[in-house]
């Protein structure tokens, strides 16, 4: 069976890179045992790349309402949306090491209103898909219906900012055709694996 | 975090059923070590578990132009675009043991379009997809398409039959909100594991 | 002006058939005073029309809080939204007759929400569409409007199995561009024609 | 069970319409045996009843390269797509009448790409539904095939100008849910029965 | 930068026009300053010019509850749903010289849930895009929403018409593309312009 | 007339900004005369702020194969499709100044496919339109069609990304409600203003 490529695009070798996009990258190999391909293929463009994870740990990496595995919970939810097959599978991983629940990736992926989810957890992804989908009928509404389930404004923000980024995300790599490292796919489904 | 029952609806034990459901069901179980859930939660209706048995086993165990692993694509990315947690869950399972490939079916999940397949695998795709979300619009076009790939006509039939039998199970899963077994998300990923 | 064929696939003769398939044809021939051509156009693959009709008889043949109107109602309408035509007219015919009004089926083709329907029905129809058309958003809240108006979770589950069945028989009939037999217009339409 | 009303505002008695309406609905009262709905419920307003009517003579009693017949189909088709009662089961009739064909008008209102039609009337009718549903990215490429088929420019302007007009008509009629009258559903389908 | 014509149609000279099309268009010339290009395009059709401008003027200049800047309002709504060049350009002037306010048509135009409108008004355009887009789910439930608003049944008919008649006009000019002429581009946005 | 606030968020006073924030927008103001509030309603969050704002530069203010009135027209288009009201109305001033053609931006806005561009600019269009809409199905049918109109590799990404992040931007800006400045309706409509 044919084996796609990383990008439909050229893909820098790591020492072309300039030295703060090679550094960081040889950071998140360290850690995660591989470079994911988004680094990469994002590279061709070192300002975009730039302002892309810029952006990215901005949002992700930061405390607050949302603990880390709702917030992938989020980029699994709007990605599989998007049909975009880098993001669901990258960050499924994510989701699954972060939450400690071996399942709950796939789930999300496929139908987050049947997944093993709180009821808070399925009015966050609600809003999630409505900022993904449809942003310009966002409400008052659905402010409430968060607020009600005792969500912040500051969470709200979080919440519409990272479907809003992974807009972005999603788009990127289906342009792209951004392959998913195979490494993904296993981790965070066998306890002692990592 | 919560975790879903089998089925919205009432799932008979075991010992309560009719005979003949009961010995296949056990014979499920010797073969895979676990019972998977839509043999118990259809078993709420006799008569339509043994049709809807006997119409699976009719396209999905013969021999013809597709592969075993070709038909479980077809459920895969049918049921993803039906948005069937048990099926797409399910059958990934048996899409990566007779692919033989561990990354095959979440890459169908997610976008057939980007996964590691043949012209000849995504034309049949393409043509399962039109049978499960446009039918109406079928024509003759399609059919020269398929035949281009070397498909035959009762090769046509099979993709489009599976894709309306699957457009059946899908809405019984997503009706009764059938739950996946914990079992089927490792399945087929860890070499040994089999 | 052209006349299309029974099907895009061969229709096997009558005479060519197994005993069992050919007693059932004649059965209905008998009755109906002709073969409708589903009979006919599935006979290609005998196992599969053994399921396919075995599953159709446990759904719309059984009692239950649903009459007999009321499940062909169903079908035509969840039918019109696939665009189906051999099912619009063919179990049109049989909404005529079973509600004894002449003009349901056509109302519920088109529009069930302007039809003469009685509140209940309406949300019969409005559920069977939703699980035709999306039902992975089915939801507690469906189950619950149901059941105010005096539906059973076995009723449910006969409205929901109705829509999950025809999304497989429409997609069948769309596949091969069955064409309704000509008898089927006219039924029920005039009162003594019978 | 429930008889739905001619109209959800009030429809003026014939006697008290202003005298050149009186006249025109006791034309068509002449020749068709009964007052069809729209003529009264659209008399809720003179003014738009005029133009209304004058309209539709504009466009569906004149001479052209379309036969009446063709003409009738595209309101059916049309009306169908926008699931318009009044106007499927009235023009339906129409069609059955001008076409002197029982089964059309049931086949064009659920999938004219599988009714009995020359590949003429089927180029008609995508343009006519590209107009009704997505008229935003009508294109040169459009009017090509439709040349292509034979039609003058005049004719593709009367396809487009039907389809619009009904656009028109079949919002109006689900806005006031104007009914049916019973008497369309049988005409054109019983040979002597005119 | 090429430039388009006016329509895809032949556009009659003024002098060729029957008296009365030619009388009516002097006098609009009179008033504007030129002549709006729908006037010559639809020209081709004498007889269905004269109905279109009669049901047009019957809706768009009465008295009633709705203000003349609001009725404008539904067109521009309904017009950039449909995504017609000539109808928000030439209607949009129109919003902004009745509101007096030169913001209000470019808001309506993109996404009137963010004008500043007022809730009463919001109503009244959300049942103008239901008709506009989705005329046959119109139910008892939306009369009601605008009952609670102020709005009387003969507004709601004005309110619905309007979206239909501009269905109508959106397809008509879509299909001829009609090019909006360049004076209104500017109108009603500079104070003393006028 | 109700006037929306510029954000449903917490808007910061500018004083109270992070320094380079400050500079920046103090230039931005400087030279536009007043500053845009997307400006003032994303400094909530000045981590965000400054990713947000040095990828818009990496893509908007970069030489290359596309004018910068055309980068401005991709915004527009897309903008338009998500509904944004923000992105519509600011970008719209810009491709009128940059285009120098005070027309382009609202035709855009409503129907690109009906506006006053070259087919070169009309594929770069449909291009972006498919980024931004629908992403997932981008195949290289997609990239042969732009190539044969002349765009390179590096402009293909180029718009797509630029599809890409107004994605992002246009989600916020339906998330925030952020509202666009009085000023943006006239810029580039009257030759001398500026």
């Amino acid at each position: 069976m044919p084996v796609n490529p990383i990008s439909r695009f050229p893909v820098p070798r790591l020492e072309a890179l300039p030295a703060d996009l090679r550094a960081r990258i040889e950071e998140v190999q360290q850690k995660a045992g591989f470079v994911p391909n988004v680094f990469l293929a994002l590279a061709h463009r070192p300002a975009e790349w730039r302002a892309f994870f810029a952006y990215h740990d901005a949002l992700m990496e930061k405390e607050g309402g949302l603990s880390k595995a709702e917030r992938e919970m989020i980029v699994v939810a709007t990605s599989a949306a998007n049909r975009c097959q880098y993001c669901v599978v990258a960050h499924g991983a994510l989701v699954r090491i972060r939450s400690k629940n071996p399942l709950l990736a796939d789930q999300v992926a496929v139908n987050y209103l049947k997944a093993d989810l709180s009821a808070r957890q399925k009015a966050m992804l609600d809003f999630a898909l409505k900022v993904a989908l449809e942003a310009a009928t966002v409400s008052e509404a659905d402010f409430a219906a968060l607020r009600a389930q005792g969500f912040s404004d500051e969470d709200i923000w979080d919440i519409g900012a990272i479907a809003a980024f992974f807009a972005l995300s999603n788009r990127l790599a289906n342009l792209a055709a951004i392959r998913p490292n195979d490494e993904f796919y296993l981790m965070g489904r066998v306890p002692k694996a990592k």
